[in-house]
């Protein structure tokens, strides 16, 4: 039987194995789901062993477990290392979803799931590939699995773990499938990827909520000087304002830009599927630039006051709003979030208190198209899909991307399934049937191509 | 007996009987609470009765129903229609009450409830006095009573039923208790009663919430734009920029601003009181003007994107604002929320829509000080704290008072016995016991002096 025979075979447990997974509410931000993520994390371990590998082992963290499984077939071949993660992001607003996120149903040839493309349908694929080679004796690799259950809140627990288990680590390659084709038709691999940093900034006027009658007009209203400061904070050309924010940004050749614009890609149809009448973004750039190359500001979350039904008349004494800053080659979070938190709080009223949080942060990642594995990548692709994929930068962050590069020495190769209408971290996030089996499909003609 | 003594003699009673309306979460802005304001009608109208009224009735309407209840001692005696409100504003954050809003306590000489102060507590003091007179054989004046259950939601069934019934409203004046004093040192009868307009504002960029990587930088954030929208409505030196917003406003003479300024202020105290290092405000104008004669825009509330624990990277499809102007002298609501709605949507980028819900508004008030009315309040004041009263313009607003005299032509005389620490629409609403005794004293001086 060869490895594909054996997928065809069987695609209906593969799917049913998935579900199982996706049944699992693993949701990292809300720290009252942990025992959620230690049911998904023995799932995992089950799962690994019945596709055959030696061993499988639950790392415990201070956060949620890190799952270890490897299959060791040969000492001289090449090792990959395949890291992809079970932890999903929270689904409200609850309220816009069709079906229940934990409850997978099949429909119009899609998995509607949270977590059916980010990340545990484009891992298990890893998985299910594996299986398939190990059982038509087909795998020329040794393998190692490497899944977490923090990617969604910034890898903190898999990063200290990667520095004590570097030994155990040692690969030739990291295989991830964790980002998006640029389309059925338009086959790509994930070259780039930006880098994060997360706050969140609370403001605090008054000492409790004043009547905004009584007070109003002689009082700092924290909503008021927080949206100010918010929209202060891009300037009328769609540029970030905080004093060296762009110091060290990565500015492509206009050759490279050239390249990163000859995707197919039309701003009417792109506008068209999000609903917006218009795009907007940093004037001077294109939109795959403005996602892919260029760093942005996006406040995520912002909430103060009365959000009840009625009209509550009420000055409240904070206003809180969580920021994230998209980062690319050439930025540093932890540069990033000192110039954020110091021009923040310059940007004040003496009037108010400023309280700034670093939530999480992450590193860009720049991967070269000319390494053995990104050429077996493309090899893979280019036979599973009858096209050569095109190198994209993703708009995306997978901070431990780069970290795996700073502690194991360790490039990535990003070969995600997944497309940009996946609706992943929104309600009704799905993951098409059509991809999931490419992904498996795939999978083995990259182990095969990177044995050669 | 007199009046005074009967006071004294039923002291705890009238405080019991204060409770007994306290405990009933008459919060007219949630719908669900629907059946406690029925509840409170009923306590009312039983309340009226025991007092001695020859009549009381409850009119439904639309919203929660108004209470009516009267005793004509003479046809040739003048008329005193005393207005309330049952309802109540919402209690949340209910995590930072210290007790139970809807159980009220007594400590250190304060009562701790919602609707304390605002107004089951002052309006309560007139059923008391109005007991008191008709016990002692002391009541000079027909009394008319009308409570209504709206006033905190902009009693737009009151302003119905007052056209309505202009015959049953007939009166020489109406008096009211809703407002503060300056001080217990500082008497003080409010002159002007701010207006209102009171807007919602929703921003909708995507249909959808995005993953805030993949489509950072390249779509519209509502969030950021909201915010930018909102910081923009006031520029630095305090002003509002809805073009337009000004006109008409009534400016005070030079002579009137000194007299305003005259009473006891201290910003130092003030902005401790509050617990903010500094003040803020329209540039030119003291904190008593800013809060009493100047129009003002405050958010009372803002939310969208991810508001729960943790980061997650999302930019939201809305984003959405509860904004309130505070109107002054010269200042139509009607106008000011269709300046408000016109410019909004002028500032909107073209990658938004806008949608705007008014909610309710209300006109500003002005009382003279030259009528028989007021004189007669200020000699109850004054024989009541040993000092006569200061005029106020208050910052609050009571729309029904303007809607009063445009419906009924019939002045206000609005006689609080509040104080600005009560905490009223805050957590730990208070009314101290020294205020409500007073209260229920110095009415009956009131009548005695308006019969003369």
């Amino acid at each position: 039987m060869t490895v594909h025979q054996y997928i065809e075979v069987n695609r209906e447990r593969f799917l049913e194995k998935l579900f199982e997974l996706l049944r699992i509410p693993s949701i990292s931000a809300i720290e009252s789901h942990r025992p959620d993520m230690d049911r998904c994390a023995e799932l995992i371990i089950a799962t690994l062993l019945e596709a055959g590998v030696d061993k499988a082992e639950i790392y415990p963290t201070d956060g949620p477990s890190i799952v270890y499984g490897e299959k060791m077939v040969n000492p001289d071949a090449p090792t990959v290392l395949v890291y992809g993660h079970y932890d999903v992001m929270p689904v409200d607003p609850i309220e816009l979803w069709n079906t229940d996120p934990f409850e997978p149903v099949v429909k119009d040839g899609k998995i509607y799931a949270r977590g059916a493309d980010d990340d545990k349908g484009q891992a298990f694929m890893h998985i299910a590939a594996f299986e398939a080679m190990v059982k038509t004796g087909a795998l020329k690799c040794n393998v190692k699995f490497m899944l977490e259950g923090q990617e969604e809140i910034g890898s903190k627990e898999l990063t200290k773990w990667c520095e004590k288990h570097k030994e155990l680590l040692q690969a030739d390659v990291i295989l991830v499938s964790d980002t998006s084709l640029l389309g059925m038709d338009t086959p790509s691999i994930t070259c780039g990827l930006r880098g994060l940093a997360y706050v969140e900034a609370e403001i605090t006027g008054p000492n409790r909520d004043l009547h905004s009658g009584l007070y109003g007009g002689a009082v700092p209203n924290p909503i008021n000087v927080l949206s100010k400061m918010i929209g202060s904070l891009i300037d009328d050309n769609g540029r970030i304002t905080i004093p060296g924010f762009y110091d060290g940004v990565y500015e492509h050749s206009f050759a490279a830009r050239d390249e990163i614009n000859s995707a197919p890609f039309n701003n009417k149809a792109y506008a068209d599927s999000i609903g917006c009448a218009a795009l907007c973004g940093e004037l001077g750039y294109s939109t795959a630039e403005r996602k892919g190359t260029r760093p942005t500001l996006d406040v995520c979350g912002i909430w103060g006051g009365y959000t009840g039904e009625g009209s509550k008349t009420v000055i409240p004494s904070t206003a809180t709003a969580k920021i994230s800053m998209r980062l690319v080659a050439g930025q540093d979070f932890n540069d990033i979030t000192e110039k954020f938190i110091k021009h923040f709080i310059a940007i004040a009223p003496p009037s108010v208190k400023v309280k700034i949080t670093p939530s999480h942060g992450g590193y860009p990642y720049i991967a070269p198209t000319d390494t053995k594995a990104y050429k077996a990548a493309a090899a893979a692709m280019e036979e599973s899909f009858g096209k050569k994929p095109l190198p994209f930068y993703s708009g995306g962050s997978i901070p431990i991307i780069s970290t795996f590069e700073r502690v194991l020495g360790i490039k990535s190769i990003l070969m995600g399934f997944g497309l940009d209408t996946d609706a992943i971290h929104s309600p009704n996030e799905s993951f098409r049937l059509e991809n999931f089996y490419k992904g498996i499909d795939t999978i083995p003609l990259f182990y095969e191509k990177f044995a050669e």
